[in-house]
């Protein structure tokens, strides 16, 4: 069997393999994807973000273990640097995860693309069709909900959910950090701290504000739920389901889902030519002069050499 | 006279029309910047970076008031989705702002470049060199420490603090977001609050164990100072000051300030190649198919055949 044989039996480490091409662009790796394209959508894809310390991985691994429960198996996708999935955690964060990664039907894999030319929220939309075309039923993209890729990257999903902690600050700071923009389901984790209920309710009125104006509260007329969970204790997990479930279902029966993933695919072809054509450029700048050779001439007199030199005809 | 004249003659409206034009990638913008590059190289360009609420934009400010005393200029740029400086932020924040930016010497800019071609780090550090060409003494690049573009931008400055508070975690969550790896200078703002000493000890451990190891406690040799402040009352603000100075004297007279500029120029040349082939590429994708036309086909396909096209010799 090739390779894409393999993924769609479900063979583990041929998806691990596959991860891999797509993540070091190997040579064929979009032959690959573009083979696979047939065996994409069956997945419900799910976004977790929100600031550090929030408990996003305590709330995956929960999430994974109700979904296991009700025999779905689950794909796991970390980009967030605080992540136990990802490495940087405490110790027993870190045994709890490798437990739920020795699980039968549960894949996990952590990111960490500096460098690739696709830039991270490519190779994760990626990495998220792999585990699509091997049967995954759920895929969980866990990122840091700060900064403007992990944004992206969060609300590449079907439905994004963003968690926030009483201790990370107020409703308002979420807004700030642009996580409202994304936020198709809140969820206030640590209920059981004080100030959950504040949080909650706080989230409440700046929904209840932003549906007066042109923003909206509610997606194309989704009505933002909010959330509570104390996901050490794996309470309020089964309503986290219920209301992801509820979004995709809203998704489907009103007939934004296909769209919404048709622009996604077309969203990828675009990010594969630029990729494609940062390739040659970098192929160019192989012939770069070096530091020292660079002093006496202008950044962008080099660049315009190199361009022209590109544009010349030297794309082999 | 030509705009790069009134650049160098500090004329502010005609620096905010130059980062307008880099913004913008208005036509001409790199000759632009390519006329002022013998200009460039005066200013110390200094980061702030650190957590949502460190309370980097009063520490910017007061810096920004020192400098003043000091019959110093001062350039801003705020990218710091949190900033009061961009607009997210309270009030009264933003009033103290306001009465900064109307003093003489001082030129603030908020940085917000979604969907330019060079990236926000490309766009940040060229409106850093026309600030320079400019004549101000100072630049000041005021970034969200979370996510790594926020980063790389933060860690293009010469002299980088990293500020934290002791509400924004402990020294461990710091490192674990990167912070350790961009600090030339650590600031622990909000001296006043309870958890201050706890915190500027826990850095000091954690860079005396990693000083012990292959990472760097010190960079190149240079002892990370760790630093108190409280910003709304502006103190410790000269020893901030201070502390900024000594790194760059020491970066100036170690020798590794050239080189690293050097660096950084090369660094600009790549970068200014690398966004004109990505306009080449985008030039080719406004003939990419709809949503509707690309159900069919697959992405990799749809890139391919826009590739081959652009490749074929279409690239006016």
């Amino acid at each position: 069997m090739d390779l894409s044989e393999r993924i769609v039996a479900g063979e583990p480490r041929a998806l691990a393999r596959a991860i891999s091409y797509v993540e070091d662009e190997r040579d064929g790796f979009e032959d690959l994807l573009d083979h696979l394209d047939d065996r994409i959508g069956r997945a419900r894809r799910i976004g977790i973000t929100g600031p550090p310390g929030a408990g996003k991985s305590t709330l995956t691994a929960a999430l994974t273990r109700h979904y296991l429960q009700q025999s779905l198996t689950v794909g796991i996708i970390a980009v967030d640097p605080t992540s136990p999935f990802t490495g940087g955690a405490l110790l027993g964060d870190r045994i709890r995860m490798n437990e739920l990664a020795s699980e039968e039907g549960v894949f996990i894999r952590s990111m960490a693309s500096r460098g690739s030319l696709g830039g991270l929220s490519t190779t994760t939309r990626e990495a998220s069709d792999l585990m699509d075309a091997a049967g995954y039923d759920r895929i969980v993209i866990e990122t840091l909900g700060v900064g403007q890729s992990e944004l992206d990257i969060a609300s590449s999903a079907d439905t994004t959910a963003v968690v926030l902690v009483p201790e990370s600050g107020d409703g308002v700071q979420a807004m700030k950090a642009g996580l409202m923009e994304v936020a198709d389901l809140f969820v206030v984790n640590k209920a059981d701290r004080p100030g959950a209920d504040r949080l909650e309710k706080e989230l409440a009125i700046i929904m209840s504000v932003r549906a007066d104006t042109t923003a909206p509260a509610s997606k194309d007329g989704w009505r933002i739920p909010i959330l509570q969970t104390i996901g050490l204790e794996e309470s309020g997990i089964e309503e986290l389901a219920n209301g992801l479930d509820n979004h995709f279902n809203w998704l489907n029966e009103s007939g934004l889902l296909e769209p919404r993933r048709a622009e996604c695919r077309l969203r990828r072809a675009h990010d594969a030519l630029l990729r494609r054509t940062k390739r040659d450029a970098e192929k160019v700048w192989r012939t770069a002069p070096s530091i020292e050779e660079s002093i006496e001439e202008s950044p962008y007199s080099i660049a315009q050499r190199l361009y022209d030199k590109w544009k010349g005809g030297d794309r082999s």
